[in-house]
């Protein structure tokens, strides 16, 4: 149960915002009646599979097809050779089926359409494809280097063309300002998403030449753009495509962009006039899904005396893989905690992000922010031990406060970051346990993030369609989208507190293109605060009308009306009074009658990063920090989590535990980043794509997560709230290497911090 | 191909109304792709059965249901004893599982729930019952008589207590004013829907309590209410009903109120926890579905030596069955020709409705007014006859006219009767064909029908959500039903003229309760106008909306902007103009964007009948004649239809063709009605429940039909349009009727015309 520290001004007596709602689909989920994309099944229906690349880099010299083509229940069998050229991606340089050559383990030479999985999967076998490898290159230094092998011949470098540099102040000023420098590397692994539910989609065409995809995508409405690529190379331009989303089981990013699969099975729905679904293996969700890429970073920052801050330097390289998506884009997040986490007035940073024959990156909940706070986190204690102050108490130094203005044009609002501080000081019992250094350790990790929406598109907006019945049941139509994270409770509870009616009389309904109204997209920690205001501002507009038409019904004055509990009544003459119900069907059972029907279409204030990567990127920024005790067996390596503590400045919690789920989620994949999550490669290939190999956060390895829930009442947000998606797994990595450090004396800078890095000799 | 009469003040240019546009889901529907009830499948599904009465009226002594429980693959088998009471029906008579005692051979006594269809079936058969049988009636005469058995004992007489009686004027002036009377007695038997798609639906309680129920209903709204009383009974008072409509495989009246299996249906799954799907075999179709109701008539007419009519007065026993549905109140619409086809100044009417141990009725396609027309216009024949003035001369000096108010209070708009009469008069070349007598003939009968609504509940009105998309692609969420006669077509034929976009540019969402606002049903013939209207002004919304944005855009005054063929352009300077797609996407994608979306309900100002039955019931009226030339074998009775022709005053057709299918299809229904289609039954069971004994029109059967359309743009139809569903088959009859008489002299006065009551002696 969370501790809720509300805000100072008192808390507005709310009816159900705050409170403790089961998802609204729990049951529905744990029942096992959520239909998956795995669930799916149509009349007709084929099944979609993907014979994938056997070299990391090599000339395709010819693909035979034929004996697949003959095997008795395949429907189709394409390849770039048979199908028009579309490329997805950030920059568009992905083509869905490849020709000519692969670039990496993953990618997509040929797809088969066939009447069941068994025998698509055997047409994929029969598919003859012959390949003249070519030299790769794995490591982005040397495809850095002179002279390495072009990944994209068409390109003069294996360094993409991204504006991913800041300069905020005086670097020079900073450096001779500062009486303690620190400058360390590190280095964060590529991890993968491990989403319950793997990727997959299935695609139809309608006799009218109209496409439905039916998708766990986070981003329906740009799928539904970018599929329009798919129509156009297919002659159906003009035609319409609706996105639908399926029951999400998990995405974290990693469906936050369209991918080859999803073209060639709209390609095979076309080619065959079939329904085709194709589902990715837990195996290929592990090697065919982008994942976190690797990063190295080069970290400086200074201090004074005091401890103020003033510097901050970082310089990274980024492996892109072969092809570039979000993946690519992260910097623009890593600059986030680089100019904005504590008061630095002098920032330089800059990342390059190079092209190799690895995986691809894509989007991962955090998006570059766990890299960046690992290093600042970590250093910001090798820094105040220099200096000779707490870290703790450095923190406080220079933390930031509502109001401020960071160098990057940040605009902080609402700000908690101290009283988290102190939450996980009194949590921890910090000043008794700090600086022991006899096996058991505490250390912390701040961290920042977008709260309130994330301009990263030409519309950061969310639209909303509220309806009432007769019997005063809410319908909210909204464009966002629920991956798991609650989204529809939260909303519903908005909606539900706004109108005075009960969560239980309010749907939300979510995830058609066709019926709701656009949303950018589940990222960004934006959906309780975009969704959240658009669905509070339609919500508000059906008041209004509802009230306006009722005022004559009840004999009152508007302004004097309000609704609570399901009853229209008089605020001045508690007397006057009429069921929701009743006054909707009074409304509505006469000649020239009418229904509630209100929408709005919220765009956040929002600017979007100018061309020097300045700007008030979000309307409300998330703080929090991190907390760890843990015990080091000195001989094994193996770390003890014995206390993990989040404190959150979450503005106003909708729903405590929601919350609640959100800081313990992102705490179990923040520990597993920090301790034992790794996709490891050999030569672009990689080792262990399951898990078995791949180790995350099992239920055993879980610590009680002590929640600290701090209310700040968020000016932007509904009822004060912000976005918290994604801090919760931010501060992990920082947290726990700083406790390992108080506990060892021994510095990781890579991660994970497995056992064999703490009892080797050299710090990492 | 439709000849068009269009209004004298000339057609205002159109870019999509009037055009002939096939139906939006021809194409799925030809290909198989629509999903019906019959191909609907999800997991866990179960399938139920009725066990049906074995007498037509008896105790009930004993229900033993222990051989079908113990059956492997029975999840449930629910008899009225072991589930709570639950009524249906417009005087909630009939319980949806039968107690105590049967009344009808459809009486529904038992269902189970079973792994399979044969299963279930099977299971149905192991249920034993013991009754007692009981003396019964089969003719409302009888029933209505002293001592007859009393089919619900509850009540002391048979006969239905209910307001059917009008009277106008002053009958005894109206029969001393006349020259000439006539007046006879018409039967009519009962008939049946024969829709492709029988009856079914299926049910499925959520996690949380909530139900929904998929079924090819017309009255998704209304059955969502009555729903309630299952969610009442079984304890979930307040808990939401979800309505979702299938592909409606035809419906005609036979899915406008909900029935005993839909309860059924309901109570299986909440009792076996699991989605249960029901469907009617063909035979069920034919004997469990109520029917159009048997009428027996006493109509008699008078008129001046100049033709005109004085007075008119019918005298109408109704069988109603053992239970009441929609089929009692068809005499509230039989008033509508009786009171108002033809200027008659007095007018007497009067209808009984009688409980029998027959099959029960409801509505069908008309709604008793084919009943009514049959007698009245049949008549009308025999009098000009003896007046000695034409048929179609004596139509023509009581005709109707625009600007009238009839006796019962209609205030007639448009009216094209006149033209009507014309057109046929050309078409079948009256004046040289008429009164031969030569074994070949022509006849012709007039129709007056609601074309604007009629309000047979507290509220007419229908509900339209507009959205546009960045791609000007329009969603149009309307409360209306599409169940084959494409509403959906019009719609987006309405929205597409009023926006300035193609009608393939708009979807047309119809079916879900959640999802779209209200609407009373696809009945009257109201979808056009009512559904029409509302869309139409939601799109008149959102133009508004978009114009007052587009105008900055555009640097143009608002009042001087348009939109046509998918272009915002300024009128009084066609250089200015922009894609609405582009102008739709510089309004959204922008800091503070928006999306377009309108709402509208309109309730069309019909009114309700008084306690006297007057009132103006529709806002538009829709006149029309049918035209037949028949010979007649006079050794077989043989009647073969050498041409048929319905002009028709449709106010405005939005699309010829679906209009011509409109004429085409009731033609069919009502040549069928006219010359072969009759349920048979024999102390209350039905003798021919299947298409061998059951004869409707065949293809090889169908004359060709000369389709006149009549436009004289009512003034508050959308685009001038009236509503055209049922009027197609209700002069038929008369017309054929009339058509014989003039061939071979002999009249008939009983339906069907089957060929053993031409070769007959007398009269029938």
């Amino acid at each position: 149960m969370a501790k809720v520290l509300e805000p100072k001004t008192g808390k507005p007596e709310f009816h159900t915002v705050g409170r403790r709602i089961p998802k609204l689909d729990a049951l529905e989920k744990v029942q096992g009646k959520a239909a998956y994309i795995h669930d799916l099944k149509v009349p007709r229906m084929l099944y979609g599979k993907i014979l994938w690349s056997e070299h990391a880099h090599a000339r395709i010299r010819k693909i035979d097809t034929s004996r697949a083509e003959k095997l008795p229940g395949v429907k189709a069998v394409i390849t770039g050779y048979n199908t028009p050229e579309i490329k997805t991606g950030f920059f568009k340089d992905n083509p869905v089926l490849k020709k000519d050559k692969v670039r990496q383990f993953r990618d997509e030479v040929a797809a088969v359409a066939a009447e069941s999985e068994a025998i698509a999967e055997e047409a994929v076998r029969l598919i003859d494809v012959e390949y003249e490898p070519l030299p790769a290159v794995f490591d982005p230094v040397e495809a850095m280097a002179e002279g390495a092998p072009l990944i994209h011949e068409d390109k003069d470098s294996n360094i993409l063309k991204l504006p991913w540099k800041l300069v905020c102040g005086d670097m020079d000023q900073g450096r001779s300002q500062a009486d303690f420098i620190v400058e360390e590397s590190y280095s964060m692994p590529w991890v993968t998403h491990c989403c319950m539910g793997s990727s997959g989609c299935m695609a139809e065409f309608h006799a009218n030449g109209n496409l439905t995809v039916h998708s766990p995508t986070q981003i329906r409405y740009l799928a539904q753009r970018d599929f329009g690529d798919a129509m156009k190379a297919l002659g159906l331009k003009g035609k319409r495509v609706q996105v639908v989303n399926t029951a999400i089981g998990g995405a974290f990013g990693s469906k936050l962009d369209t991918y080859p699969f999803e073209f060639i099975t709209i390609l095979l729905a076309y080619y065959t006039g079939r329904p085709v679904k194709l589902v990715f293996s837990r195996e290929e969700e592990f090697f065919a899904t982008p994942s976190r890429q690797k990063v190295d970073a080069r970290i400086s920052q200074g201090c004074k005396k005091d401890g103020h801050l003033t510097f901050r330097e970082v310089e990274m390289v980024l492996d892109n893989g072969a092809y570039t998506s979000w993946g690519a884009t992260t910097p623009s997040v890593m600059m986030m905690p680089i100019s904005s986490l504590y008061k630095v007035p002098n920032i330089y940073y800059e990342a390059k992000c190079v092209y190799t024959n690895n995986i691809y990156a894509t989007a991962m909940r955090g998006y570059g922010n766990p890299q960046a706070t690992f290093a600042i986190e970590s250093q910001i204690d090798t820094l105040a031990e220099q200096v000779g102050i707490d870290p703790l108490q450095f923190r406080m130094i220079n933390v930031n406060t509502p109001g401020e203005i960071t160098p990057q044009g940040f605009q902080i609002g609402s700000c908690g970051l101290k009283e988290c501080l102190e939450s996980v000081r009194e949590s921890l019992d910090w000043d008794n346990k700090k600086g022991k250094q006899d096996g058991r350790g505490v250390g912390l990790g701040s961290l920042i993030h977008v709260g309130g929406g994330a301009r990263i598109y030409k519309s950061d907006g969310c639209g909303t369609i509220i309806k009432l019945d007769d019997f005063a049941k809410v319908t909210v139509m909204s464009g966002a989208t629920d991956m798991g994270q609650g989204s529809d409770t939260v909303i519903a509870q908005i909606v539900a507190e706004e109108l005075g009616v009960e969560v239980d009389d309010v749907i939300v309904v979510m995830g058609n293109t066709d019926m709701e109204t656009w949303d950018v997209g589940a990222h960004a920690s934006r959906t309780t605060f975009v969704a959240g205001n658009s669905a509070l501002f339609a919500a508000r507009k059906a008041k209004e009308q509802i009230l306006d038409l009722a005022a004559p019904l009840l004999q009152a004055a508007k302004e004097d009306l309000s609704i609570k509990e399901g009853n229209v009544f008089s605020r001045s003459n508690p007397e006057v009074s009429m069921q929701l119900a009743r006054v909707l069907r009074a409304l509505h059972f006469k000649t020239g009658g009418t229904q509630i029907v209100a929408s709005h279409f919220y765009d956040p204030p929002t600017q979007m990063l100018d061309r020097e990567m300045k700007g008030n990127f979000s309307v409300a920024y998330t703080y929090g920090v991190h907390g760890a005790e843990v015990e080091v067996d000195k001989e094994t390596g193996h770390v003890e989590i014995l206390k993990y503590v989040i404190a959150m400045d979450v503005g106003r919690a909708i729903n405590t535990m929601l919350v609640e789920g959100q800081l313990e989620g992102g705490a179990a994949m923040g520990i597993g980043y920090s301790l034992m999550e790794e996709l490891k490669a050999d030569q672009g290939k990689i080792l262990n794509p399951n898990f078995l190999d791949y180790k995350i956060l099992t239920f055993p390895d879980m610590p009680d997560i002590t929640s600290i829930i701090i209310e700040t009442e968020d000016q932007f947000g509904p009822f004060g709230a912000k976005g918290i998606g994604e801090p919760p797994l931010v501060g992990s990595a920082p947290a726990i290497a700083n406790a390992i450090y108080d506990a060892t004396g021994k510095r990781v800078r890579s991660l994970p911090i497995i056992p064999e890095k703490l009892v080797a000799q050299e710090d990492e």
